[in-house]
């Protein structure tokens, strides 16, 4: 930037009030989520992940569509994998047809684990989110939600983050 | 949990799909903030906490204050304090008054990069979440997350991250 660029043009109060509001109660919500699924030393990434995998009819998907749905980087996932794994809730397998691509797969016992892990992290989220909402202000955040997402997405700003290469981990 | 634990009242489908855009929705905003603020070599806690001190009078807040505010555990904020320390952007220093208790200050140096970083932040928050919205969804959105932050904080499940406890580091 140089002195000729123009100043942008500053948040109003109101902007400002939400913008704060919106930082701190991400933030709160993903601290209690967390706090509550620690009990099964699980962070809520990992938790998504699997459960995600146990609503496919064939338990898996490909690492580089996990990784948009849950917007991690490719070497980020690599890692939340690598964890998986290493419990043995799921295996990381080349995808039938596309040698290069890998899939996770869920193991018998990381599906186990989703079923029992479950009615904890459903009764956190409508603790700590959904019965603080009626249902008029929860379809208010859900379209503001799917703005947001759609805009972003809309930019390419994030195509960085959502890179679908895949290589053998 | 035992086998005489009831099922929770797992989520509808309305519920689903807002709690799945809400988690994609934010978690793309803080991928787009952050890669606008990589051109400057920081995340996007560290420009919050440096805002944060700019716009006290005397450009100091307790380590506990911040650690509230931005909702990061002392740990972590000890960690993210240093490392906008050793750039000179900020000094640890005991409070006056309390000499168990620990502050930050925002140094003339930090002052300059926060006013040089500003524009650019101001236009990421813009482009990526306010132009998407607008004044009514922004509004909707500010009094879903103000409930949000309200009901979490009154359940006292967050006291763990937001611990007060200061010590020199």
């Amino acid at each position: 930037m140089n002195e000729d660029t123009p100043q942008p043009q500053w948040l109003d109060e109101q902007e400002q009030v939400v913008w704060r509001e919106y930082l701190r109660a991400t933030r709160l919500l993903e601290a209690a989520l967390d706090h509550d699924l620690q009990a099964h030393g699980l962070q809520l990434t990992e938790y998504e992940i699997l459960s995600m995998l146990s609503e496919q009819p064939d338990r898996r998907l490909r690492m580089s569509v996990i990784a948009e749905l849950v917007v991690q980087s490719r070497s980020r996932l690599t890692h939340t994998a690598g964890r998986l794994e290493s419990r043995g809730w799921v295996r990381r397998e080349p995808c039938e047809g596309d040698r290069r691509g890998v899939e996770l797969v869920l193991t018998d016992t990381g599906f186990a684990e989703i079923v029992r892990m479950a009615p904890t992290h459903v009764r956190s989220v409508r603790a700590n989110l959904l019965d603080h909402l009626s249902r008029e202000d929860l379809l208010a955040l859900g379209r503001a939600m799917s703005a947001v997402s759609n805009g972003i997405l809309s930019t390419g700003v994030c195509d960085d983050v959502l890179a679908t290469e895949e290589q053998h981990a």
